[in-house]
């Protein structure tokens, strides 16, 4: 497992493979320890195709090749509510545990500080680099001069959340009384550096930055790696896809002592979800200048901490829980063709849409008009919902489940002619695609014990 | 009140002022049609103090200039639960309507298109230019065309959301099945050009962009302009700080015919939390290069559709909130000494902590395994709670009570020796101040109770 981490990255066009109405790029990860399979390709390109093609990206070659390279794309409204949970589901995670984490939000850009070390990325008013390059009788040595000028005003764009961290430690030492442990959590963007594409990428990052005693810091890390793990596996439909290992020593990042990786089996290759440095008190005393009375902790000893690094991408995140609730189905239609269903069993948790609301045969306008107070109550109770009877063009019963199962919508719901007379509702499930009949007054109940139900497992 | 918007500019250091622990950099706006009394300029300073004080922002001369100028700072643990319960709030109230609108996400940075018209602020890898800067024996001429290059490499990043926004509708049409209205919605960090500080600054800003007929467009942006002013004031204390008022013909953006601005009367004048602008279809047409068939919609007349943007500043939103919900008020202590009470009076829904959990006398082992069980049960019931029984500092009750009210925690909860015996917790009401007994029980709901009761007014 350790040496899969050597890895050679390429790139290949598989829109050559043609069967496809919008042409994917995949990218393939080449490792040495798993040989990608045709099979497992043609699952790659389906699953990107149908992100695209259900809202959960949008579409375009080079729109979607960013959500296969991890970093962060234009997200559909599909993406965006995923990416919405996946984020929240986190932060509840981390901020809501019996030990002492605080949220905390720095800068994405900022002065330089001399602990900042090189700061790789800048944000410059282009115009004003353009006006001076523009200039007539500049002499050379005045021109770089004032190049250089531009860019010392200019702020570095940050490339993670440590430094922030870091500098938010003595601030937040009040808040716990001195007392170790306790961690800062945070998310959002940061840039990275062009890995061979020439140009900056934007990331989705978490990141939970934990301060703790020199003795105890080899246990925390054992700790929150196991409890992000379990946080990983808790929404996977077939959890033995995530995994753990030790970053091998030749990989360490210059401060750390230890590392650990949370992993993920894509078609074509693993890829890391989160990284967990062990990074000892080096970056915190030197951020803040080497000055150990401000550092100090009560632990006995009056020791610095240690700092623990926790920091996973969420758009690498939610394309491996993509990947990982596809279910290709084989069943025989109607007309005895065999057909693939595609179903996106994404945990009841982090579906983008809980439910649809459709009509079925009767008189529209009072079916309309139930299905516009089932809306309003469901929005009420935060259940988010999918208007699918405001659509005008005419579909059958099984193109709508086919095209919901694909958007991941766990429950789809049929006001019909019944409903009128009875109050009964079909009700069908994506997972089991059982149909049932449901009282109107009885929906929301069961849809908010559902959705917590498989929360609490 | 229109004129009101041309305005200067000053800063001005208070800090001389004294009688402040950290001196604090108040910024004054001042406006044709009031003169900021000495009075007011007090109530800014306490309360930027206060902020600073009580984790909402952290300390530092640099980071409070940037909170009172109503663009990004580095927010301490009770600012990032404000600020992530406004947003929340905002995007519940924009996308939880039964009007159409979808959350989505589009790209800090990115490509320049040739709509985008000049691009102000680029991410550029400053090292990339630095050796070009050194490299010896370069002609001016090719270190001109050089640095052109990377310039021209680099994303750029984006000011405003609007333009991402216009990119999505294509895409989005097929969601609604080309019927108009809809809308939208994107919260997050955006870049802008220096005002005159000669360094671009973030803001987090929360956008809706609406896509409606042109016969409508007028009634849209009043529609809006009304929902967004009732949404601020829902929050609000003293609701009356909050106005709308139109642009003035001279201020209007060039692609707009009309505008609307939320304001808020801060001490030193007034500033705009929120823009409404009519746009018409021109970005629109630029952005998909005029091709109108792309862009027609189903609105009988199969016309392209108007824009109205509606886009508020998080940040100063925070700040209006928090200065607004600010009460000074003087009562005797039992010394017979004047004091002030400060009170943070956040609405329920927005407060960052709704319960802090407290010990009185007694035995402490035991009390604090009551205060566990409760703060447990709080966080699972996703009430934010803050843990004061692990405060090892002893503390009068009346310091504790002083320190949560600047805090705005709406409610303190004692455990004492008479809850182990009865089961009653004292409960202190933030507003009322009034202490009641509630048996242990009671208390989740009790407080649920509360929060929704106030949400739902």
């Amino acid at each position: 497992m350790l040496t899969c981490c050597v890895r050679h990255v390429l790139f290949r066009r598989l829109s050559a493979l043609k069967a496809s109405q919008i042409s994917v790029t995949v990218r393939l990860t080449v490792m040495q320890c798993s040989t990608s399979s045709r099979q497992d390709l043609d699952q790659a390109r389906t699953l990107l195709r149908l992100c695209a093609d259900r809202y959960y990206i949008s579409p375009g070659d080079a729109n979607v090749e960013l959500f296969q390279r991890g970093v962060s794309c234009r997200y559909g409204p599909l993406g965006t509510a995923l990416r919405r949970n996946l984020l929240e589901r986190w932060w509840h995670s981390v901020t809501r545990t019996t030990v002492q984490v605080f949220g905390i939000e720095t800068q994405r850009c900022g002065k330089d500080t001399e602990a900042d070390g090189p700061t790789p990325l800048r944000v410059v008013e282009s115009q004003k680099l353009q006006e001076i390059l523009l200039e007539k009788e500049l002499s050379q040595e005045i021109l770089i001069q004032k190049i250089q000028m531009v860019l010392q005003r200019s702020p570095s764009v940050r490339t993670n959340f440590l430094h922030g961290a870091l500098e938010q430690f003595v601030p937040s030492l009040e808040l716990v009384n001195r007392k170790l442990p306790f961690g800062l959590a945070q998310t959002g963007l940061c840039f990275q550096t062009s890995d061979g594409s020439g140009c900056p990428v934007e990331v989705t990052q978490t990141s939970l930055v934990w301060f703790c005693s020199a003795r105890t810091s080899s246990q925390w890390l054992d700790h929150w790696t196991r409890q992000r793990l379990k946080w990983w596996r808790k929404f996977a439909l077939s959890p033995s896809d995530f995994s753990s290992s030790d970053v091998p020593e030749a990989e360490l990042e210059e401060a750390a002592s230890r590392g650990m990786r949370i992993i993920y089996s894509f078609p074509w290759g693993q890829e890391t979800l989160e990284t967990l440095w062990n990074r000892g008190d080096t970056e915190l005393l030197q951020t803040h200048k080497g000055d150990r009375s401000k550092l100090q902790c009560q632990d006995g000893r009056k020791s610095v901490p240690h700092v623990i690094s926790v920091t996973a991408s969420v758009d690498r995140g939610m394309m491996a829980f993509l990947f990982n609730s596809m279910q290709q189905i084989k069943k025989g239609n109607s007309k005895q063709k065999l057909q693939q269903r595609k179903v996106l069993k994404l945990h009841p948790v982090l579906a983008p849409v809980k439910v649809a609301l459709d009509i079925g045969r009767g008189a529209t306008v009072e079916l309309r008009q139930v299905c516009e107070g089932l809306l309003q109550e469901f929005m009420e109770a935060k259940i988010s919902v999918w208007p699918g009877y405001l659509e005008t063009l005419p579909k059958t019963m099984e193109q709508l489940n086919a095209k919901y199962d694909e958007m991941g919508v766990l429950f789809t719901v049929v006001v019909s002619e019944n409903t009128l007379e009875s109050g009964l509702l079909q009700v069908r499930n994506r997972d089991t695609t059982i149909k049932e009949m449901i009282h109107v007054s009885e929906i929301k109940k069961f849809l908010l014990r559902y959705i917590s139900a498989a929360d609490n497992i």
